[in-house]
């Protein structure tokens, strides 16, 4: 990362964000060199991340090809005006917001075993309220549908945080922007201020 | 597209969605044949996608290294649990979301009246409410900030639609996750089922 005060180190911080986050955008690159950008349902289980699909498709073909991928999940918190901190010049418009991106490898998860526990893993993030028979490779129900699922596992290399709230500005920009979203006061704006507050704690 | 009952043909659609949404995410290669997945600020002007940021950092060198690009815009709508439409198995839990692909090609905008121009689009979507100095080449407050910022076109070589909301169910399951949405009713549940009777003409 080039702006080093953006950065989160925190890796509790980066994983509840993970959990909190239903897709993200797989890179891949293609025989011809081109990459594809794919959004995914995922799980991040502290070590590995995972996503599932049909074993057809360009990503799959793109994975046979080149196994190192990327993977990038992004929540934007908030548009900020420029008019917050400037009453002349457009330069200030900025936005707010979470990243994190992933460097790693992608292998096939094969076993049925595994495949069933990654799965069950997708459920119980995306699906907390349960509702379904315990996903097991010797149910006959599920053993068809594991054998025809893919599931991916990408073995991270490196993760890297990027968290933008106004890290970067000076005490009367950073209460400019305060203000504004304070007066906005629209979706996201509230969360807004208080990650504004976690994460530049000279302006506490 | 391999699942053709998700393609979304209508130009007026997908750019309206594009105009919608804020940010998407870029896909670059380095020159180690690794890919970036970048979030991105973006713009569409109808015939090209257009992105700032600065002039130094590791997109800007992917970039250099290789024009082509992949860039990718997804909202995701309603997590479709099994139980709407299975009481047993969970096969059937699904998302359903719109997303746009575009390949492309990448080049700087150097010429400051055509960043100025840009910069404006920028403007104009995400600020809408105005509350700045038109910005122009000649207005000597912003010709340093232009010089230094730099401004990418992607010129799309293919812009494809992918709009999932139950297209390819069967008049029970489409029921099923059409109650279920309305007994839930959160978040985004209302627009989708909408979007689920758009999409799907012959469950009218």
């Amino acid at each position: 990362m080039r702006r080093k005060e953006f950065g989160v180190e925190d890796t509790q911080e980066i994983e509840e964000f993970l959990r909190e986050m239903s897709f993200g955008f797989l890179g891949t690159v293609g025989e011809d060199g081109w990459s594809r950008v794919t959004p995914l349902n995922f799980v991040y289980d502290g070590h590995c991340f995972y996503f599932h699909g049909s074993l057809a498709g360009e990503k799959m073909k793109h994975l046979a090809h080149d196994a190192r991928v990327s993977f990038t999940v992004a929540k934007e918190y908030a548009i900020i005006p420029s008019y917050f901190t400037d009453p002349n010049l457009a330069c200030p418009a900025s936005a707010f917001f979470k990243s994190v991106m992933v460097r790693g490898r992608a292998e096939k998860v094969q076993n049925l075993e595994e495949k069933a526990a990654v799965l069950t893993l997708f459920m119980e993030k995306l699906q907390p309220e349960g509702g379904y028979d315990p996903i097991v490779a010797d149910n006959s129900q599920y053993t068809g549908h594991l054998k025809s699922v893919s599931v991916v596992k990408i073995i991270p290399e490196t993760i890297s945080g990027k968290f933008k709230f106004g890290q970067n500005m000076n005490e009367t920009k950073f209460s400019g922007v305060v203000q504004g979203l304070e007066e906005r006061h629209q979706d996201l704006d509230p969360d807004t201020v208080e990650l504004m507050k976690k994460y530049c704690p000279r302006h506490r």
